[in-house]
């Protein structure tokens, strides 16, 4: 069993309460990392369930499956240096979010829920409603009523009750929290469970790999849950003794939505709410990250960075990676931007093991 | 080394002949399948290069690779009976026209071809776009103008020239051969390597199944290069003695483009040019397929048959596969049509091994 900890106040939940948050208000977050080896690796199943022995314990019945397995980890030049591009656009619904959802739902579900709700910028809304289709929950997510049309089609296509918001993320948010009176806020932002099932991710990259760390892995960076996904498996990795160092993680933000990057230039603690204009990368146009704190103290342990791209670079990196027949929509190919601006400064070469994060599938939103 | 056969006179061609047709006009085909056994599989290849030792010569070297990975086999119970579902459409570009587009595009490219163009209805533009963008080659790709707007975008990023065409898709296919003269045509539909790559399909499903053959595969069918592909896979599995007998294979098609399943229901050899309304199912759009003499006789051989569904059957089991969490296509959901059919007429039961392939993403193309 796992435990849930409160970051404000230090509560314990055990992992089968139903909270979405603390009773003080504060989010919970997961416990350290424990040691994770090549002898917890269940070899019988083809993806993220390889790592069930790092996740919330959920019975193998009643996982819930939709047709995931190890994405793939496709080599390419077409960036310049050479890098492994780990292809989560070709998750069930299109997006790394499946690792959480796949997670998530399946706990919700196991423990009884029949009914949730959850809000969204899309990618996360789609992931959510599909796994809750598979399991026969009914489901609502909010989303913002200008995001792409293809992802809330995609979000009703799944049989969801979708409420399309009018202004920002953190609208949508708002209006979210105030109907979680009458369903469970199955939010992939506040519940840790969603980090933990990101964090298969890490653990692929690895087996894939050879069983060894990368030198370094580059991600789009808005919440942060790819990035402390990706923290926690190594963590747990190294604390096995299997890997000798963490990979130095990379955190790109578009530059108008820059609060971590900008408290990281600051040496700050935790991010402050910051927006500085628009951004085709949707999917993480994120004024505050809401674990800002532990993401810039999981970028100090390994050495990584956060900074950010504009949304020229973001057009021409998607630009690039389309050319090499990786079509992304633009909030992944925010890593690709960053994975650029990482090898002009000098900062990578071709001597590294480099993994860029491709988050979410072109046919989502196409940048043109 | 494979030769390729004309259908009309008999000719044969080299596998490294740089044709698409034989002199005398006629479509040129495969030879027969040769066996394949589990030593003939190349495990160290994660998905459809496996099966390189039933494929044109290749040299590792020249394969272009932009992520292909064994497909997932899914299981479900959301069309009734429980059934496998081949999603295909997760796939690199998202349809299963990947696993033609990766062999045909690295045999013209390991010929030293550096430009080259094809017709399309959408998914096999796309397609072979991405390969040829990964490969470094020119490509220019005919498309029926009215197509969904998400594949010519698709095409476009890949860097491939997109020559929209009015009419239907015998017109883009004419406008596309009249072109031929200025670069290679390189049509999945009438290139041979294509059928090859799509059997690996077949080759898969066998290994998933624990190296059995299901009882039954049921897959939308427009020219029939799904079925041709299967027939082809699991001809050289019984060949080498691995498999007891074929499964049993359904072509499913549109009713408004129903030219094999009115053959076959006539007892015809061959197909004739049949148009008998508009269908969502755009990938199979197709007035006369091909290699529709081919595609009855490997029906015949497998006990199998084709028949149609409607517009509202093609809706419905699009809308029953996305309430299970299955987000495909109008063209694949015609698959789930055909599975429907099959369970109501008590074709199928529960006793048997049943496979649906879904062959392209519904972010490509959402049914509302």
């Amino acid at each position: 069993m796992m435990e849930y900890i409160c970051s404000e106040c230090g509560a314990r939940y055990g992992e089968d309460a139903l909270v979405w948050r603390c009773t003080c208000g504060g989010l919970l977050g997961l416990p350290p990392p424990r040691a994770f080896d090549a002898a917890q690796v269940d070899v019988s199943e083809p993806g993220l369930w390889r790592y069930a022995a790092a996740l919330p314990t959920i019975p193998a019945a009643r996982r819930i499956r939709i047709g995931e397995t190890m994405t793939p980890l496709s080599g390419s030049g077409c960036l310049g240096l050479p890098a492994h591009f780990k292809l989560e656009s070709l998750l069930p619904t299109g997006s790394y979010k499946d690792r959480g959802s796949a997670v998530l739902v399946s706990k919700l579900h196991a423990l009884g829920l029949t009914e949730i709700l959850e809000d969204s910028s899309g990618n996360a809304g789609a992931s959510i409603a599909a796994y809750a289709a598979a399991s026969g929950m009914r489901c609502t997510i909010y989303a913002p009523a200008a995001n792409s049309p293809g992802k809330l089609a995609q979000i009703r296509a799944y049989g969801a009750r979708l409420v399309p918001i009018p202004g920002d993320r953190a609208a949508v948010a708002a209006a979210a929290m105030a109907a979680a009176q009458s369903a469970f806020y199955a939010s992939h932002i506040w519940l840790p469970p969603f980090v933990a099932g990101v964090a298969t991710m890490g653990f692929e990259i690895w087996e894939q790999l050879g069983r060894q760390a990368p030198d370094t892995i580059t991600m789009p960076a808005g919440h942060g849950s790819v990035l402390l996904g990706l923290w926690r498996a190594f963590t747990a990795l190294r604390r096995a003794g299997v890997i000798g160092q963490l990979p130095r993680l990379y955190a790109v933000q578009s530059a108008a939505f820059p609060a971590l990057a900008e408290a990281w230039e600051a040496g700050a603690g935790a991010p402050v709410p910051t927006v500085r204009g628009t951004t085709i990368a949707e999917g993480i146009a994120c004024r505050v990250p809401l674990r800002g704190k532990a993401a810039l103290s999981a970028l100090r342990a390994t050495g990584g960075a956060a900074f950010t791209v504009t949304e020229a670079e973001i057009q021409g990196a998607w630009a690039r990676l389309a050319g090499g027949g990786y079509y992304v929509e633009p909030s992944a190919a925010v890593a690709g931007a960053g994975f650029l601006k990482l090898c002009e400064r000098g900062v990578l070469d071709a001597s590294g093991v480099h993994v860029v994060i491709l988050t979410g599938s072109g046919l989502k939103a196409p940048a043109v």
